[in-house]
């Protein structure tokens, strides 16, 4: 399907486009290139592309196709490295959570007849790092393009047809509009995430132990998200602002009312507002994007740790040091 | 261990205890009762039990185990149909999430010689009803029991044996203490996820369709416990007002500073906050009280609905029809 893919930064993502691509053989030569040696010492090391370099302006020379995979943060830098060695009529795309800010600031970058068609695969998982990636990430899951309007048409289909072969449904719309949507359906719940975990890590220390003991009751589930990796999410929150802070405030009128029924005690518009939300995980389960298994499949039945912790699930401290991920 | 055990409520919490007592021949005989006849019919068609009846007073002649499986908001109303007709020395439990408000409204009207014992399985899943149940859910996960001070200790201890033998481990404190930790590690979470929920279904219609084609973001996650029995939940907030209050407080007061940083870009203090959540789910992960596996263990690679989706895995209003599961 393309000749050189060419992958900047290689975390989570990276790195599970990278594997996706060699098994279903869609590009002859992928080029990986990081800021940090030893991630891409780790890429090398999981046999990820064909070319490894530091040099990202050496690593775009002749592709075809070159992806974004760093945090949003670093993309003018990354730009003003490589915008003087893309190929004419090479796509330059991104998978980054944010699309208004970022198109804005690299827009006066992009060469003449490079078509520039900013991405974002809805997909991911709370690990991050080269080794966390995996080939069926994209599966049944949706990838967003948000190209500007003028735009070549044969180019974005070529990138609609590249994310279909990965197992995607694909989807293109305007970038203001994607930041919106995706800052209820993403950067808020990471925020409040982040946010009660925060406020639990300031409890006492005894406390504290005994809500890790009884965190199977629903806080738990809030640490997932929260375990993400911090850099990507700095610049999440620090691109795509206005978006955020406007479902935020959506978010915090509804608390404030809910807040007052539990003050007063009333039952019944608790009761209404509790039934109402089931509805909703009925239609994402339909939509196939949650699974229906209960507690999410999480195993039962057995100690978990003793089932299933192996020392490279659990993020530690070598892993973050590197980079978490997608800082690559 | 026990010549007779009546449960007075038969949900997803009462139904597990049934099968997990069948299983490991803790209870010579199982008398089941709930305040709807369609409960009862579903726990007698799964064989939960050995007696059944709509007769509260009848099922705990003789019990020398009772446990009330019901939404708290009905506990008077059943201990005003059986105090009379409790066996002398018999244990008197529960499992709801709150126990100081439920403690001093049934205290009086537990008989002399009754042991009264209070108790909180922490475990569950967003499903409800007879069907919902299965015998290892209390596996590997805590028990709280709040009983006051001068509570018989044998029969404490015959609780405790209980609940070991179904696989839980046991903590004995003190019931407003029980009352502030979950009101952190689960009202709140619980309350906050119904809220974000509740958020996204006042959104307009299409922009909802796209977040629930989006979900996989994030949003989705908070989902699982917004789908969890309207009526359980609704008591819970109205028997623990002032401790969920305290902690939404605290949480009110981090989001408030939170959203500060994001108004005036503060990425130093977003990464900071979002490296130190990440080290409590690592605690989480080691306590044995959540899988390491990415994503919770969720499928990936098939679109989930094909591969999962079976009709009795997902909610309908016929099963919310007859109770939601701990209103039995």
């Amino acid at each position: 399907m393309f000749e050189k893919l060419t992958l900047i930064g290689i975390g989570l993502i990276g790195s599970s486009i990278a594997r996706a691509v060699q098994q279903k053989g869609l590009a002859k030569t992928i080029a990986i290139t990081t800021r940090k040696a030893a991630t891409l010492d780790e890429a090398r090391s999981l046999g990820l592309g064909d070319i490894y370099t530091l040099d990202a302006a050496e690593a775009v020379e002749g592709a075809d196709l070159v992806i974004l995979c760093t945090p949003v943060g670093v993309y003018a830098d990354v730009m003003a490295q490589i915008s003087g060695h893309l190929a004419p009529r090479a796509i330059l795309s991104d998978v980054g959570s944010v699309k208004g800010a970022v198109m804005k600031a690299l827009e006066p970058m992009v060469p003449q007849g490079v078509h520039f068609i900013p991405g974002h695969p809805i997909a991911g998982t709370e690990h991050s790092g080269p080794s966390a990636g995996f080939p069926d990430l994209f599966v049944g899951r949706w990838c967003v393009l948000t190209p500007k309007p003028d735009v070549d048409t044969v180019a974005v289909d070529r990138l609609i047809s590249f994310w279909g072969a990965l197992g995607s449904n694909v989807e293109v719309m305007d970038a203001g509009h994607h930041d919106l949507v995706l800052a209820i359906t993403s950067h808020v719940p990471h925020l409040i995430a982040y946010n009660i975990v925060g406020t639990v890590a300031d409890l006492e220390a005894d406390t504290q132990s005994e809500v890790i003991k009884f965190s199977a009751s629903g806080f738990r589930d809030f640490t997932r998200i929260a375990a993400s990796d911090p850099v990507m999410w700095r610049d999440v929150f620090l691109t795509n602002r206005d978006a955020v802070l406007e479902m935020l405030g959506r978010f915090l009128e509804d608390l404030a009312r809910l807040q007052r029924m539990v003050r007063v005690g009333d039952g019944e518009g608790m009761q209404e507002l509790f039934t109402r939300t089931r509805a909703i995980r009925r239609s994402i389960i339909t939509a196939g994007q949650e699974t229906a298994a209960p507690d999410f499949g999480r195993p039962h039945g057995t100690p978990e740790t003793v089932a299933l912790v192996q020392p490279q699930d659990v993020p530690d401290d070598a892993v973050r040091e590197h980079g978490g991920g997608e800082d690559a």
